[in-house]
């Protein structure tokens, strides 16, 4: 695993707020957990509303948390006047979304000037145990963004 | 396009009926359109508790009614004792999703025994206009029930 | 389906040219049958020594030939100074690969400044009869390219 | 990491006579370097008939010995009456294949009775030097076979 370092002095303060910003992760009860350079975490709780026909959570709402972990990990990385969009993601579920928290973990493979690569997933916590649900591998593009605070 | 036979004579009912069981489909505000043998298309309307931080729907949101567009679409082509999980899938994005109005379509490319291959795709509706905004194929694959009405 | 207008008038001449220096499709005997605005299609024969362990051709093999009909389709809507190279990209294989002849075709789905997104097919053709091998879904990114003829 | 145990004590002797019997591996010059439950690596020395138009090896030699490894490593864990081919896989290329040498490793991530999800990644190695080519999310499938030696 190789050690990153950001071009953005700033990347917590800014990663926060743009966070902050994206009303799913309220709506859906998500809480950025860990955020440093190249690696950001997002924990979410289990919820009756959020689950698909067999009561586990929808294999959506799983790709939801792990696409804004891996999102905020590509942007923990970038120049401070960056944005940041989802070019394309692949999610294999391993186990179905059962447990009563989730953790997605986000990380950067390959940061690039335009275009950074990640790893995703996320992993059912129930009581002691641990068990991993999904796995992603996403393309995160950076876009440059003015008016930004 | 090939033309598909289903096994299930009830695969309407029984689609409908599941569909109302996944919590987050209601609690988004997504609604079956379309349901046919090998098809199904779902709407959904935008709205800002959906969105991202530049305020279009976030790509998870997007690939949530995706998934239960191309999962329905194969399970209308199962047995009729069978179940449906997400085995993976993969999403291309190829615009923010901006608009009034979303129409996710899933079909089916390939019926399989086991497992079922996938095509969707979900458009941007803005008054006259459409754009696509995402492109998702999938796994899809039968899980065997019992008691299911 | 979209029709695409091309910003490169030598498109089809620049396009089997860069074909032709392609080493690995005359070591496959990989040939380019179709080129238009935003469709590319390659032909494969048969070979013993492309195959895998039960002597289908190797999945890898599918995915060569399809990436490179995705990669020539994209570069056919690029302006005349570009390059192509592969950013990502996904293949479900819906049938082993049996057959006397493949016919690979890559499409363009959206095509951008910098990424393009592309899906591929690949069938396989025996006798009179044809059917589904793999489909992909894939990322192509337009490299500027100086000196090339 | 998790450590897994294997089904078949002679994983390793059938896995290498598959690997003899995959012709495209003999053809392109990749040699088996490891074998254990969960794990093998394959390496491929450069070649000028394997690649694209830059004169790096085509994005899809990568992938055919990144597939195999991640194959022969779900192989490894499968009982021993089994064969095993490729669902699908996803790849996204981290850095044009430039080197003198390809080492693939492909491990399982998740085994299952039927499906299998892997990881594999392929490096470059040039000299002292080593750097991230492409990496790969796969799903593999046991298929029960009779009379394999």
């Amino acid at each position: 695993m190789e050690a990153f370092r950001t071009l953005n002095p700033r990347f917590e303060e800014q990663g926060r707020a743009a966070f902050a910003r994206q009303a799913i992760m309220a709506s859906m009860g998500a809480r950025l957990v860990g955020i440093a350079p190249g690696r950001v975490e997002i924990e979410l709780d289990f919820r009756e509303d959020l689950t698909q026909h067999h009561g586990y959570l929808h294999a959506g709402v799983v790709t939801t948390v792990c696409d804004s972990a891996c999102g905020f990990a590509a942007f923990t990385l970038m120049p401070p006047d960056s944005g940041v969009l989802t070019v394309e993601y692949k999610v294999n579920f391993a186990a179905p979304a059962k447990g009563t928290k989730f953790l997605a973990s986000g990380r950067v493979i390959r940061p690039g000037r335009t275009l950074t690569v990640c790893a995703g997933e996320v992993v059912a916590i129930d009581g002691h145990e641990t068990k991993l649900v999904a796995l992603m591998q996403a393309t995160m593009i950076r876009m440059r963004e003015t008016g930004t605070s």
